[in-house]
């Protein structure tokens, strides 16, 4: 093993204030764990562009979370350099944030044709239209402030990515976006554009900023075109009905699915709100070209025979509710699975899903269809990823050739292994910065360094209509009683001799099944008695104090008799 | 794609009384997802026995579960037939649950030396000791009623491991145990005896029942040897400290890891409760051979060249408080990561787990540690599984050549997949049954079926002290709460006129942060002020129904306030 040292983001020695502001700035900003992706900022003098505003799902231990956004305080504080947001594409990591944070950035976005579709669909939901979005493509420059912004072509698992060249006081940036290098994608259009980055490197590039995300992943990730083979190869050796799920925003995988459809002489149904609004959208934009008569709605599926017929449905994260995992639970409407049944998971499993996933696919077992997943496809691949794996990383260090190295988009191991990788190519190491959310790296008179200060890079986490108000002591609160349960035990005392009126009450939920446990119960309700008269021997009685105490002995008490610690919640009322 | 249709465990026609009972039952019991794993007994006429006894650790949404065991009912009611206990090896998933059943049992159980070690100090922690424990060696045969039971060497990732040949009146079963084929295993006795199988398919075996795990993992998996090279490879050129991380039970990997220590002159500390207490009973039971003078205190590392030193550690799947987890945080007394530490994480990732183990990464790659762990280690095996893969699912069940096959040790994906290369080798797919806990297969007069009822074959959970007192109801409370919070709404009431006596008290938890939201908790003292006037106009109140009226408004409310449904808890307290 070769061991290769970085430079780390280790506190610096201070710099003098003159020497920390000038220059370009990179930040990335947000997010949670995956450095740059949801958010990251150029700032230069009086100017700053954002490159995407997306959102994260929260880890597990953040119950009841539904989405992170990034904490923008940075730019909330210099709104007036605020030049524009540049969508990369279209994926909710990238555009996602969009409907709780545009309103506070308030300036015009640019973006593809297809990404602006799926903005558009997202803002409605919240009720927002009338959004500055300019149109860009492939080979487009546009100027905001200092910045000179051209947009280059590549290829990822949804249409219409680009990179960004952007031309600084400082030199050129270069922005991979979300990227692989398929030579034979679905639509040959989309290949990342080779000889655009191969000329690159002749103008000089400063930096590269790049996709980390299979940075762990040797060699190549294989081509779209495989999917395709191996859809075909299942789909023409399938004895009845396909059914297919995958990634609702995979246009180009239903393209595949669609082609195989004509190819085999079967019909389409759609399934599922996701897939049939991403469908809808990318035919309305042109992105999906489907023949005449292939689509038929869901509920006809009766009226052809099962060797006639692909149903593409939603549900390949084993998502509740979904049609995949309602046909498995033999809930869903129009489809009832049966012998003779070929289900293709064309996905990979997020982790955390697993379970979920493989719960349906035992339902779709126990149900009698044939499953062809990830982990029993053997050599067919019947999903591919959508990042560039580890030589395809060379291979873009090597075509942009950049002086300096910021790997992006991942996690801190990630970052990581990417940096070592461009180690390998022939980078100079001094040269290789990895950073978190929040550091700041500034290039001067053609000297990149990391600042010793981070600037606010937090998350906000989004619940319901909250955006914000479940902070760390709720979050803390669900954790504990989701272990172990509550108790709450209400005591009325009269408020002027501070004794009991009434045997205390008892609330619990998550702790015991009360029911079955009415001797802890009524044990729970003497020791309350007990501790009750013991504290409040002193007159008026101090009652925070007494709860305090109760809290304690209480849970101590509960926990001699469970060896489980609710949380104990004590309340006094006075009357 | 080949579709094989196989025979799933369908209602099948009744049978007669009489044909439903006699001859040979194979009852897999307990667990959860995991089938025949945590137990298994075979049933003759008067005679039980039981195959394994173990835990299954839950799935995140048993929030609070320590561990699932089975659902014993079954032997309970037929206590006078059960023979014995047989333990395949020591891992958790096969004595874990001895501690909490073998007293309901209470028979003789029948094991290996370091198995029989494994279970003593368990039984320990719960102060049970005294156990019937006999001990077996491959090449024994024991008689447990009408069954002889004949024991053979099988490979796996912890020493000591056993497959059965089970004589009885129907014929011969085979069960393999945990297993793989692993030709150069860490300790060459410990090799599967492929010999001992061949010569069983002259005997005429009735049936196999073989382990799933890694039946939809193509090709062979690779020999421990595998890991001794690449161990010797990352430990012979680290220019530090080596600290490695495994499974505490693997003994074997703890082997090969001093073997290496010994080659390149380096002394071996230990940090982390199991993994000490895991050498400390191999080492007394012959299972791990250490050289003198190897073994040095962890509080004496600093005695030592950092190239004179590899450190053990517990922490491979990021556990809270582990030896390793200490060191990425900072917390370990005895040792501080640095720049030049190698950390090797040999071990996979058991999913659900990503999260801690990643933070574990992050956090040594943040103090310059060089991180070696599954995903990133390329071509070098730094783990291997103890499972057999594909083609030696395919080569025991050629060896044996049965005539009946039940695939266990699996969720329904793992058998279902085991089924089909069982058929694939030949099998009559008549022959092969997919069955799930509880159902029941019958070989009577040399022809197996699975009959049409299950017996009681759920699970037991175990949190705390409590073994089965927590069920639906609590888990269902612990996640809604976990989602979404809870909400206390005390009133005090006149018990004469049901009037408010004062202000309603409300608690939260997990909720709205309460101190930040005043406004929202003032409305809602107002909305149950109203809510209840509206509906105690009757005298007396009928408060029961009062309380559900207020649960589902104030639900309602505070939905339309916070698109959030906290568990709403509507108190009445009448004094």
């Amino acid at each position: 093993m070769e061991t290769v040292t970085l430079t780390k983001p280790k506190p610096l020695p201070k710099l003098s204030a003159s020497s920390s502001g000038k220059g370009l700035k990179i930040i990335p900003l947000g997010g949670l764990g995956e450095i740059g992706k949801n958010m990251l900022i150029l700032e230069y003098g009086n100017d700053i562009i954002v490159i995407d505003c997306g959102i994260m799902f929260p880890p597990e231990e953040m119950l009841g979370i539904d989405f992170v956004i990034p904490d923008i305080r940075y730019l909330e504080e210099r709104k007036e350099k605020l030049k524009g947001i540049i969508i990369t594409h279209g994926h909710e990591d990238h555009i996602g944030a969009l409907p709780y944070l545009w309103k506070k950035l308030n300036v015009p976005i640019w973006t593809t044709k297809l990404t602006a579709g799926l903005i558009e669909v997202k803002m409605e939901e919240f009720n927002i239209s009338g959004l500055p979005i300019n149109l860009i493509k492939p080979g487009d420059k546009i100027k905001l402030g200092v910045f000179e912004i051209e947009f280059f072509r590549v290829n990822h698992s949804i249409p219409d990515c680009v990179g960004l060249v952007i031309d600084t006081p400082e030199g050129l940036v270069v922005h991979t976006g979300d990227f692989k290098f398929d030579h034979s994608p679905a639509n040959p259009k989309e290949k990342t554009d080779i000889g655009f980055l191969a000329n690159l490197a002749k103008r000089k590039v400063l930096l590269l900023l790049s996709d980390s995300t299979n940075a762990e992943v040797p060699g190549y990730t294989p081509s779209e075109t495989e999917v395709a083979e191996a859809l075909d190869n299942i789909i023409g050796s399938a004895p009845g009905r396909v059914i297919i799920t995958s990634f609702a925003s995979l246009i180009n995988r239903i393209q595949q699915v669609i082609n195989a459809a004509v190819k085999h002489h079967r019909k389409v149904a759609i399934s599922g709100r996701t897939m049939i609004d991403n469908i809808n959208i990318a035919l309305k934009l042109g992105y999906l070209s489907v023949p005449k008569d292939v689509l038929i709605d869901i509920r006809d599926v009766k009226k052809y025979g099962d060797d006639e017929l692909i149903i593409l449905v939603t549900g390949s994260q084993g998502e509740e509710r979904s049609a995949l995992v309602l046909m498995a639970g033999g809930e869903h409407k129009a489809v009832k699975i049966k012998p003779g049944d070929t289900v293709i998971i064309s996905s990979s499993m997020i982790p955390g899903n697993e379970r979920s996933i493989y719960n349906t696919i035992d339902n779709l077992y126990r149900l009698g269809a044939e499953v062809i997943y990830s982990r029993n496809s053997g050599l067919l691949n019947i999903h591919v990823s959508g990042h560039a794996a580890q030589e395809e990383l060379k291979m873009m260090i090597e075509l942009v050739k950049p002086k300096y190295f910021i790997p992006i988009h991942g996690e801190y191991h990630h970052l990581y292994n990417h940096a070592k990788i461009a180690v390998q190519t022939g980078l100079d190491s001094s040269k290789v910065f990895v950073i978190e959310n929040g550091q700041q790296v500034l290039f001067s008179q053609g000297r990149g360094q990391i600042l010793p200060s981070r600037v606010p890079a937090g998350y906000v986490l989004v619940d319901g209509s909250g955006v914000g108000d479940v902070g760390n002591i709720v979050l803390r609160d669900r954790q504990a009683m989701a272990k172990e349960g509550i108790l709450v035990a209400i005591m009325t005392v009269d408020a002027k001799s501070g004794k009991l009126l009434t045997s205390p009450d008892i609330i619990s939920r998550g702790f015991i099944y009360m029911r079955e446990r009415e001797d802890l119960v009524e044990m729970t309700r003497q020791k309350i008695k007990e501790l009750l008269s013991h504290y409040s021997y002193q007159h008026p009685a101090n009652w925070p104090l007494i709860k305090t105490l109760i809290r304690k002995d209480l849970g101590e008490f509960l926990y001699r008799h469970t060896k489980r610690k609710p949380m104990v919640i004590p309340v006094i009322i006075e009357v």
